[in-house]
């Protein structure tokens, strides 16, 4: 599924004049292009109802689909939500959910729905601030100023009446400044979703596979002050969907692409950050895995975090063998020669912008040194547990609050402390098997790879097991409870020490720890790699003009493309696939496991009835529950995956075989009316 | 740990005149190189009595250390008749063992020990076999005319009145083919071993590292008649051990190099094979763990198969690394260079030898075309049950006895039979819950990485998931039983089908897939390889001549060099480690714990004895027992791992940092006197 990933670094590309590639900005769509190829004009207006009409979610896209806050998105998008709304003994994500009526909505605790209502391009403002400076001291400064101007933005807004939350936006790595201003929906709740034996049939062994026969559809509600949200301006669904060869639109997030890095970065990745992050993941599913099989109640729990492992686990793995297509990476190796051959060429470019390449190069050298204690000590590699982050969390917005706003870490400037507060607020259910599970195993391979003698794990481990240790604290941690976060939310640091919460100890710990390794990574990998890259953008703009897209970093982007299947190896796959198939390729066990409410009304459904289908639009994860839009503005799909060859797509798009995949609405149709009989809900998304 | 990783492909190297690097045939010792550094002449007395009392083990090296066939070798090395021994509720991994006598000495039912007799070289003979024929052809002519001989030479034997183990051997990737001729000990028991926390003190965490505090011994005895072996021809332990500096060998059986594969087959397990294998691992790794927390008895059964898992992990993990090291790689592809141009300048040579190289390169893209399916149809990774491996072997055997002995699989040939039916018939205790978990894992994997649409996949997985089907076969299939498998074992492939066994039937069901993916690896990877190959071999023969050594293929070796620790990132390692830090270093859990028997002797012991040492030998896993030895031919220590640089030795030999490490002979007899009171075994090791 195309869930996101944790970001990256994002930057700009070429686009090559023969495909429909390309995550482009609302604020500069290839409106040419497109009338150049297909004939179609798009005008201000079908862009402004089509972005205003898009939701980023936390983790996702999502379309408004009625004027009362209705929101489309993918089942696996809701997962969350559902899984917060599960326990032990029952479980959402097997047996679906559909509220009797909008008093019966459940909220998701930790969701938002932001929906882009601004873009103001603030480069010279930064460019400003930065001017002269240091590499080290650039960064400090970029980050100070993205601060300002996201609180002055935010102020200003809420000074207005209408708060909106201002997001800086870092377009071309550094080519271009934003900031994003977005109407936020704190206040979001599950409508409907179908079991996830239909939303994901096919599970792990699927994913990333087509053809397919997923249901992966959910409904959610933007509330505002309690109630719906007044949401006029919505995209309408043409349940018939799109022919074969059809133009098509999708709106929507997508998370990262690395489509500029150097070809040095591409190699830190495939040396080292995917082999790493890939051997621990595989140990974690096993561990999921055999957890799950200790009985139907670890199997219930254990379902959300385990669907979401494994979805990472294929995308990395396929992302390893892309970097591992010598000829794809000897076309990457071209493309930088042939432009640093043209700035070199250029005495007046090559002084402006020296040689960014060997400086990240450098930079490379030190993030190797260093991936495995920050990834241990501060990416969450080695405390791999839900109240260890609640911990954190706590320990350091105490010792951030009282810094200056803008000297803050960035997570913890004034515009972030609200969702912080959210998250830390929400009931979500933790599981203390499960956390014993994911803290235990991090703790050992911290032990492993950093070896017993490091000096952090001499310190937590030279009297307690790994076993021991995260035994001991989660089951005197007293952060499993909301009321207790909330108490400790605003207490300072002194506080956070006398509360002797063991959870809070480790955190304060290890809490020096984790920020010089950070510290080091910023001001030595962060700070000259931003800086390069700026260059290697300018270089670029210089070299190809700004006719190009940025790479994708989960803001809004708009592409196009066409429904279309591919040839695998010789054979044609086709872009339709039909319900009757499902029950052919059912087993009778999970992941192929139809639901009994399908299988009681099976005679009752046409088999003929469309299901999934594949398109050309280049989309990554968090494209996810993205609309699939037609000329008119129609909804003609939901797009929930891509294919196997579409996980290349973060580096490279390849129009020969990269496809989409979305569900087509004709089976959502279906479902609702004769599988879920679910006709006030059909009725809001037919209502005009 | 040195355990043997599966053989891979195996050739010869160039050596650089500055360090001790070499793995060398005891029929082609360095010994001027020896004389002109070291001054120390070896005598062929000396390498005949070193020779002959070097034992292989299935997994190991060992030495025999009594006239009454005593033999000296890891404790890892005994894990798996340990394993065999012990229960659910009872582990001798845990609690040691030591035999109240020889009447008690505990047979390991799957274990051999061979004593290289005689080398005798057939190259002319295996030459004259292929010669004209095309790659595919000559690949089966050669399997024919090495199973040939190998019967010829074993008849011989026996009619002789003295049976030995014919094994063809290649040498230097088929520049040499000789015959090692071995007596066998098939009868083997086991008289002493430690308790695993101090054996492997430090465990997964420790292993592969140094300093080191493991006192990984055993002991084991040949019988002969039931009645220990009579061999006078043993090596005497030095108790006090090496001087630091001083020159020592290794006499061993190295199990796989890869020191001349090409680049383009180095690139196949970098980009290919070892990130598959680790992800499989790794994913074992934590079922297995998991499973092991679910109470005393599971823990006891998953700890070997575990530790087994984890020491392959450990190694993998760092051939990545080494693969990735792109400083080594470049030398080697210039070395590589350097040789194909050699031989492109002469042009008689060029004639003869063509380019190898490119045929070896244009077969490493069908390996990778196939890599899936032969690993999981094929290799185990799909069947990954000892059960299932019984079924096939009694499948296979009924299928292959039939046929004349040179066209069989070269596993099924007389000359392999008897081993095969030894391991059939041990009583290694077969537990159903762990089957059942890697059976399901590989089942899963298969279906995962082959697709759900794969013919096979389809075939077995349609209606039952892998958990169920798993779950059917272990419970209804009777080859659990060594009785039921020895009433089978002569039984024709009719018979096999008649007993209705279900994990008989799974064997029979895939065996013809298997073997299509066999058949087709064999022609059109293996067979290229080996006929390039033997090019490549002929081509480094004329150009650097025969004063090179063959890549390690677990046969018997020699290597020199000296007690060294080395420089870590400016910090000196000294070669040797001391008791005392053994007990500062202990955690109170495993795997940092120091048994009980350990800590009730405390004060009784020498703090500053030596436990265990590096040196700059330049050994492998398979070396794992061997004996390093001094110039008088005294053991003064016993290899049982290398630090962690030694692993990308399988890669090339770096003298700056790659070290072995050894137990120290002070240690162990410090342990069998103080705290075990072992007084027999002291007796008869000390006898004269």
């Amino acid at each position: 599924m195309l869930r996101a990933l944790s970001a990256l670094i994002a930057c700009c590309v070429i686009l090559p004049a023969w495909s429909d590639e390309g995550m482009w900005t609302f604020q500069q769509p290839p409106l040419a292009a497109i009338k150049a190829k297909y004939g179609v004009e798009l005008t201000p207006e079908w862009l402004d109802r089509v972005r205003t009409a898009t939701v980023r979610l936390s983790n996702c896209t999502a379309s408004i689909v009625s004027p009362d806050g209705l929101i489309l998105t993918n089942h696996h998008c809701a997962e969350g939500c559902l899984a917060e709304h599960s326990s032990k003994t029952e479980s959402l994500l097997e047996r679906g959910f559909a509220a009797a009526d909008r008093a019966h909505e459940l909220r998701c605790g930790t969701q938002v729905a932001d929906v882009l209502m601004q873009m103001e391009e603030v480069t010279a403002k930064v460019g400003a601030a930065t001017r002269g400076l240091d590499d080290k001291a650039a960064n400090e400064a970029r980050k100070k100023k993205l601060t300002e101007l996201e609180q002055a933005c935010e102020d200003a807004s809420r000074a207005a009446g209408a708060p909106l939350k201002c997001e800086s936006v870092d377009l071309y790595e550094g080519g271009q400044y934003y900031l994003y201003k977005y109407k936020r929906y704190d206040d979001v709740r599950l409508v409907f979703a179908p079991e996830e034996d239909i939303a994901a049939f096919g599970g792990d062994p699927d994913n990333f596979q087509f053809p397919r026969w997923d249901l992966d559809f959910s409904l959610l509600r933007a509330y505002e002050d309690g109630k719906p949200a007044h949401t006029p301006n919505r995209l309408r669904i043409n349940f018939s969907g799109p022919d074969a060869g059809q133009l098509v639109f999708v709106s929507g997030h997508p998370g990262t692409t690395d489509r500029q890095l150097t070809i040095a970065q591409l190699e830190t990745q495939r040396d080292i950050d995917l082999p790493e992050v890939l051997l621990r993941a595989a140990e974690l599913r096993g561990r999921y895995i055999q957890f799950g099989k200790s009985g139907p109640e670890a199997e219930r729990i254990v379902q959300e975090p385990l669907n979401s492992l494994e979805n990472g686990i294929k995308v990395r793995r396929k992302l390893l063998d892309a970097l591992h297509d010598d000829q794809q990476l000897a076309r990457k190796r071209r493309e930088e020669g042939q432009l640093r051959a043209r700035v070199a060429a250029d005495a007046k470019l090559a002084k402006s912008i020296g040689d960014p390449w060997q400086r990240i190069e450098a930079a490379q050298r030190i993030d190797r040194a260093i991936s495995l204690p920050y990834q241990f000590l501060e990416s969450g590699a080695g405390f791999n547990s839900r109240l260890f982050r609640y911990a954190r969390e706590l320990v350091r917005a105490a010792a951030e609050r009282p810094k200056a706003n803008a000297e803050r870490l960035r997570e913890y400037t004034d515009a972030a402390l609200p969702r912080l507060e959210q998250q830390l607020s929400a009931p979500v259910p933790v599981y203390p098997e499960l956390e014993a599970l994911t803290l235990s195993f991090g703790l050992e391979r911290m032990r492993e790879w950093l070896g017993p003698d490091d000096l952090v794990v001499r310190r937590l481990l030279s009297e307690e097991s790994p076993d021991q240790l995260a035994a001991r604290l989660i089951a005197n941690t007293k952060l499993a409870d909301p009321a207790v976060r909330m108490r400790l939310w605003h207490a300072d640091s002194q506080t956070l020490i006398a509360a002797h919460d063991p959870m809070l100890e480790l955190a304060l710990r290890v809490d020096p720890d984790a920020r010089a390794v950070r510290r080091r990574y910023e001001d030595e990998v962060e700070a000259p790699v931003q800086a390069a890259s700026e260059k290697i953008a300018r270089a670029r703009f210089a070299v190809l003009g700004t006719s190009v897209y940025p790479d994708a970093n989960f803001t809004l982007r708009l592409n196009y493309g066409t429904v279309q299947g591919w040839d695998e190896d010789g054979v044609a796959v086709p872009p339709f696939t039909h319900l009757e198939r499902l029950f052919e390729r059912a087993t009778g066990s999970e992941p192929f496991l139809v639901p009994e409410r399908w299988l009681a009304v099976r005679s009752q459904l046409d088999p003929d009835i469309k299901f999934n289908l594949s398109t050309t639009n280049d989309i990554v994860g968090g494209n996810s529950g993205s609309p699939v839009i037609d000329a008119h503005g129609e909804i003609v799909g939901l797009a929930f995956d891509g294919n196997i060859h579409s996980i290349a797509g973060t580096y490279w798009f390849d129009p020969k075989d990269n496809r989409a995949v979305a569900v087509h609405p004709a089976i959502i149709l279906e479902a609702l009316s004769k599988v879920y009989g679910a006709k006030s809900i059909l009725e809001e998304l037919r209502a005009n």
